[in-house]
This record gives structure tokens, C-alpha cells and sequence, in this order.
């Protein structure tokens, strides 16, 4: 056994080709500029902009920033805040939600205290109603996210949208001008191109990049400044490029991760799937292709709430879309094999997951499907059936 | 505990006042007309009616039985059909969604095998993405109701309900004229009148029903025909009248169940509670109600959706309305507690259980929650806790 993962990770990640892979500088960077978020953000705080704290990527956040408003994203990843969260929620939901939860009663993270006001939508079961219980400890606005993909639906989303921009702007006191979200869009725009450009360094073999160190820049990418967002981003992509040129990069079994988000503190699938010698070269997740596919394609209101509604999440009904999504993925990616990843208690993949199984296996796209949590006790067993998976494919 | 458990029997519902209470000669005869009850079905499939199954109380049976269709109610409530179901869905979603999928799999319901076309709507995660799985069995509709109570999801539930009505029109053949609409609300509410009715009669010190026959009434309504349903529903009450003018009755700590539904083939936490001295009085779930509170106040298909978008169902987001119910029909049952009944998985009665238990206590309104699933293993320790809590209040 050892022996044999021993083998598997010779021709891994671990092993570059060529020459010795050195750490990207534009990582450290990242790394340096996160430190000091916290105190950037309440700098801003004091001049008086106000902070939105929000959960899922179906909130356009073009709004927020068109307002002077900053928006950070407080998905709770940690496995820490859960037993406070116990007291007041089920244990039998989702950790994303019961941390998240934790996070604000223990006022355990800066960005949820930062939050002046914390936006929710009703994209699942446990985060709708939980939500009821989060209006007692913050203010709390919850937009409403239908449940079909439907023309009827698309009309109630806009409206949606266009109230949210009106409670934006009372919110903060500031008018949401043509010109600033006209820069806003632009902003997340350039945002999303660029991580696409990103997947598509990705997309090489060898890949430039572990799955690791995209996953760090897209957790982080909910918590820093756009301006910020951008710069790191460019200079990723620079030195990526240089590898892609010099044929520089990572190989070994590559993977598609597709499923539930994995949010900051959470890096549980990919480090495992990274140490039995899977490499992971693309997220179909809110921390993935769900943040950037789709450019808002037009500077209005309108333009915003119809590129927002593309988004293919699990909790839309009838959502063929996604499915077709993922197996572009599998092709744009180069992967090898689909790990579908779910957390526990979350319905929406879960049940879509065993849809998407068949119609992988029947394309004979292998994947593995795989439910967990936030703790260490399951890990061993899923190392082992990860391990399996990346030898066999 | 043994001699603790006979004492508490001795003044509840195993003794009556005044004399031994008879069987109710009309739950006899229900439990005839049940038994015919398949054969007349398909009977009158046979002579061309359509068959229209349904899980939930949010679909708008007027419709149906106005275009001369059958309405049948097709959750399940039995452990038997969920290992197969386990084959295609999680293993921790709700036992009503698994045992409704695998009963429909297995073929193992022949109201189910007499359906022409299954309803579904977007109640809770579970349900709405299994719909998905049933429709590669059988044809679907599925009904778009929305997170929110708001205006703007009232439109949207509106012209499902238009919607609806022109799906069963098409697929029926059958027109639906306003006169066929008027005779089946008519009908619908004449059920409503008589349910209240019923529970005006359990209300009354001592109760003149048992809550597992009142329990019975309700689960096999959702399977006769309207003219049997109201026929047993006269008789029932005709012969309670007649107890509750005799003093006669049924004592022991009043209980209201709120919570998930207990349908057909699931009386587990009405049995517990009437084993250890408690008696049910009322049942704030989908066999209680949310299937008849609220009459329809008029014949127009507004009328009768804004009927049915009053439903108090911890789907919505932002239901202060449930508990507003919840603790009127603690007052109007005369009940001693509540029972808070989950089934396990459900997230959204369990997350909004949280909520009401904190606003019961509050008012010094006795609960206890119950999670449970449809097996056997739990059931012993379930007593425990009932007993305890029937001799606490
Ligand atoms: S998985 Fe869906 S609901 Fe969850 S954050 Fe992503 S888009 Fe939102
Ligand atoms: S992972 Fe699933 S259950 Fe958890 S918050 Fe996201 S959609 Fe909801
Ligand atoms: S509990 Fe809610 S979703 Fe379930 S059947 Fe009743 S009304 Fe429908
Ligand atoms: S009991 Fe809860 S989880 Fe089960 S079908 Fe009803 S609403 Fe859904």
C-alpha cells in the first residue's frame, strides 16, 4: 500500500516537470496582502463605508460596490464554531450553515463583525430557515431566489434584484449612478475573464498550478478588495504563463471537483485528492466556475440580474444546465475524472449527485462521489477510497 | 416506572368517563369503504377518469376534480419501500421522500400504479430534487411555489395555479366550467367545515375521539372519494355529538402534534403519545390543519389560489403565521402541551423548531421536540421521553 502510493505520487504533483518547481511569488503576495484585510477593512469602516456580509454567490455584489459599500463573503468553513451553532440549529444540517451560524453568535470572525448588514438567499432548506434564526443577532436582508429556471422565475428574480439595489442605496445613503456601476460591472467582469484565463493555464498539461494554490486564490478572492482581486490575479496569471511557456507544471490524475462549495477553512477534498496523487485542475463550485462563468453583458440592472441567474447551482429545479456544464469541464479541463463532492446533509447535490453519476458513467467519465464534513474522522477512509479512484483512472 | 406508567394510564384514555366507550360505529364503516376503496378507483379508471397523485397540501384538488379527474394523496409512510429507494437517493433524506420514491419503484402502491400523472411542487430540498429522479418513472408535474408570503410571490403562485388548471384541462380532455368548478369547492369546503367541526368536538373536556382514530380519518381522506369522505366525515361527527351530550369521553394530558405530516401507513408518535397517557387533540400538520384551515372564498381559480398560498408550512421563509396557529390551537384544543414532531432530515420544521420551542416556553407553553425516522429502533426511547414529559406537564 504504501509502496504503491509512494509509486503514484512519483509521477505527481510532487514531482514536477523539469526542474524543481519554486513557490510563486504572487502566492506570497496573496498571503501578505490577506494579513492585513482585517485592518484595511476596518479602516474603510471608519470612513464611514458600510460592509455587506454575504453568503452565496447568487448576490451581486456589482450592487454593493456601486454603492461605495463593501461586500465580503462569511461562508463559515471551519469545523470550530459548529458546537455553539448546535445549541440553537439541528446538528443534521449542513456544516457550511451550522459554522457560518457559529461564526456570528461566537463572534469569532472579523468579517462577520464588520458586517453591517448580512444578505441571505433562499437557495437551500437549512440556510433559509437559518437565517431566521441569524436576524436575531444582525441585521438581515434575505433576497428571494426562485426555485425553477423559468421565464416567471427570471420575473421575480429581477425584481429581486431591482429591490436590492433600492435597499442598497437607503442602506448606505448613497445613489447607485449609472457611471458607478458601469465601473462596478466592469470591475467583476475583468474579475471573471481573468479566472477563466486562469482555468485555461489550468487546462494544460503539464498544469501550472496546484489545486491547493487556486483554491487559496479563489477562497480569498471573497474577502479582498477588487482592486486587490485584480492585481493578484494578473500577476498569477504572469507567472503561470512563464511556466506554460517553459513547459513547467504538475502532472498526475487529473481532477474535476464538482459540488458544494468549499469555502475559507475548508480545503479538506483538495489537499486529500493532492496527497494520493490526484491533481486538481478545476472547481465546478461556488469557489470555482459558479463565481465567474457568464460576463454581465450590458451595464444595467437588468443586465446584472439575468448573468446572475445563469448560475448553475443544485438548488434550481430541472437544472440540466449544470450537467452540461460539468461535462464541458471535463473536456476544457483535460481531466481525467470527476470528484463529486458533497457536504453532508446538503439535499440539493446530494440527490442531483446520483443524476450527474449516471450520466458521467454512461458517457464513461469516471467519478467518485463523496459526502463529508468539516472533521478529521472521516478522513482516513476517504483517502483510501480517493487513493483507489486516482489509480484506477 | 412500571407502577408510575399503570397510574398514569388509569385517568387517561384507556378509562373512560362514565361507561366503556364503544367502538365509533363510523370508523367501522370507514375501514369498509377503505377496503372497496382500490376497486372503485380502478373502476373508475376503467370508465376513463384520470388519476392524478399528489404529495402535498399546496396542491389545488378543486382542479382536479373539476375537470372530473381523481385526486389521490401519495406520500408514504412506510419503512419498507426505502432500502430500494436508498439505491437511488441519499440515505439521509426525509423517510417520507424515500419511502414515496421506493413505493413508486417497488410498484408497491397501487394508488401510486393507478396514477396517470404524479404532482410534485417545490416545498422543501428533498422532495423537489427526488422529483427529478420519479420523473424518469412517470409523468410529472411539478408546481413552482415559492420560498416567500410576500405579493410578488403570491402573482407567481397564481399563475402556477392558472397554469395547473390548463395542464389538467389539456391532459383530461375535460373542460373545467365554473360550474364544475363551484360544485368541487363547494365540495372541498364542506370537508373543511366538517374538519373544524370535528376538532370544535376534541376540543371539549372529555374528548370524545381518540387522536389515533382522529388520526385515521384524516390519513385515509386523502385516498376516498369526496362523497365518502364527507358521508363518514357526518357520521363521525353525528355520533361524537352524541357522546359529548352524554359526558362521554376520553381524559388523560392533552396534546397538540405540530410538525411534518403522518401520512398513510405512519402513526408512531400518536401511538407513543396514547400509550403513555397522553391524548391527542389536535394535529397542526398536513393530516390536520394545514389540510383544512382557511375555506375558499369564492369560485374563481383566484379564490382558490389565494386559498391555498395561506397554508402554514415551515417551507416558507418567514412564517410567523405557523406559530401564530400553533399557539391559537393550543388554546382552542384545550391542550395540556405540544409535541413538535420532525421527521428526521426535514430541515425546514426542524430549523423553524428551534423558533417555536423558544416562543412556547416563553409563554409557559409546555414542548418537547421529537426527531424520528419510520423504524423501530428509536421507539423505546421515544416512550421514555413522552412519559416523562406527559407526567411533567
Ligand atoms: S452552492 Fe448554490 S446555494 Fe450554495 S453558495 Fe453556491 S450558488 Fe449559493
Ligand atoms: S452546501 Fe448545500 S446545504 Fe450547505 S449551504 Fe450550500 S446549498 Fe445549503
Ligand atoms: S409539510 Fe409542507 S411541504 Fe410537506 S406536505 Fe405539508 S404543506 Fe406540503
Ligand atoms: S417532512 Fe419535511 S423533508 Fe419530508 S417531505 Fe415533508 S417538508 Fe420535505
Amino acid at each position: 500500500m504504501k509502496n504503491n502510493l509512494n509509486n503514484i505520487l512519483e509521477d505527481s504533483l510532487n514531482y514536477k516537470i523539469g526542474e524543481t518547481l519554486d513557490e510563486l511569488k504572487s502566492i506570497k503576495k496573496l498571503d501578505e496582502i490577506f494579513s492585513k484585510r482585517k485592518d484595511q477593512l476596518y479602516r474603510e469602516k471608519d470612513e464611514g463605508k458600510k460592509v455587506y456580509g454575504r453568503f452565496c454567490v447568487f448576490v451581486p455584489t456589482e450592487i454593493i460596490c456601486a454603492a461605495d459599500a463593501i461586500p465580503v463573503g462569511l461562508c463559515g468553513g471551519k469545523e470550530s464554531t459548529i458546537p455553539s451553532a448546535e445549541e440553537d440549529l439541528p446538528r443534521n444540517i449542513c456544516p457550511l450553515i451550522k459554522s457560518s451560524y457559529g461564526f456570528k453568535k461566537d463572534k469569532a470572525c472579523p468579517y462577520f463583525e464588520a458586517s453591517d448588514v448580512i444578505v441571505g438567499e433562499t437557495t437551500c432548506d437549512g440556510k433559509k430557515k437559518m437565517f431566521e434564526h441569524m436576524a436575531e443577532l444582525s441585521e438581515m436582508y434575505v433576497m428571494h431566489l426562485p426555485h425553477f429556471k423559468d421565464e416567471r422565475s427570471y420575473e421575480l428574480w429581477l425584481k429581486e434584484v431591482y429591490d436590492f439595489k433600492d435597499y442598497v442605496e437607503k442602506f448606505t445613503g448613497n445613489k447607485i449612478t449609472e457611471e458607478k456601476l458601469k465601473e462596478a460591472i466592469d470591475e467583476e467582469n475583468e474579475e471573471r475573464m481573468l479566472s477563466h484565463k486562469l482555468y485555461e493555464l489550468r487546462s494544460q498539461i503539464p498544469t501550472p498550478i496546484t489545486g491547493k494554490d487556486a483554491l487559496k486564490i479563489f477562497q480569498r478572492s471573497f474577502l479582498l478588495d477588487i482592486k486587490d482581486r485584480l492585481a493578484i490575479l494578473k500577476e498569477v496569471i504572469s507567472e503561470l504563463e512563464e511556466r506554460v511557456k517553459n513547459g513547467e507544471g504538475y502532472t498526475g490524475k487529473r481532477i474535476l471537483v464538482a459540488g458544494c462549495p468549499m469555502v475559507a477553512g475548508n480545503t479538506k477534498i483538495v489537499d486529500i485528492i493532492e496527497e494520493v496523487g490526484g491533481l486538481v485542475v478545476g472547481e465546478e463550485t461556488c469557489t470555482g466556475t459558479r463565481k465567474f462563468d457568464n460576463l454581465v453583458n450590458g451595464y444595467t440592472i437588468d443586465d446584472l440580474a439575468e448573468r446572475y441567474f445563469k448560475i448553475n447551482c443544485a438548488s434550481a429545479f430541472k437544472n440540466d444546465s449544470r450537467i452540461e456544464r460539468i461535462k464541458e469541464l471535463v473536456k476544457e479541463q483535460n481531466a481525467d475524472g470527476v470528484v463529486y463532492y458533497t457536504l453532508q446533509y446538503c439535499h440539493t447535490f446530494n440527490v442531483e449527485g446520483a443524476l450527474i453519476e449516471k450520466e458521467l458513467k454512461n458517457l464513461g467519465i469516471p467519478i467518485i462521489r463523496i459526502e463529508t464534513d468539516y472533521s478529521e474522522s472521516d478522513k482516513e477512509q476517504i483517502k483510501t477510497r480517493l487513493e483507489a479512484f486516482v489509480e484506477m483512472i
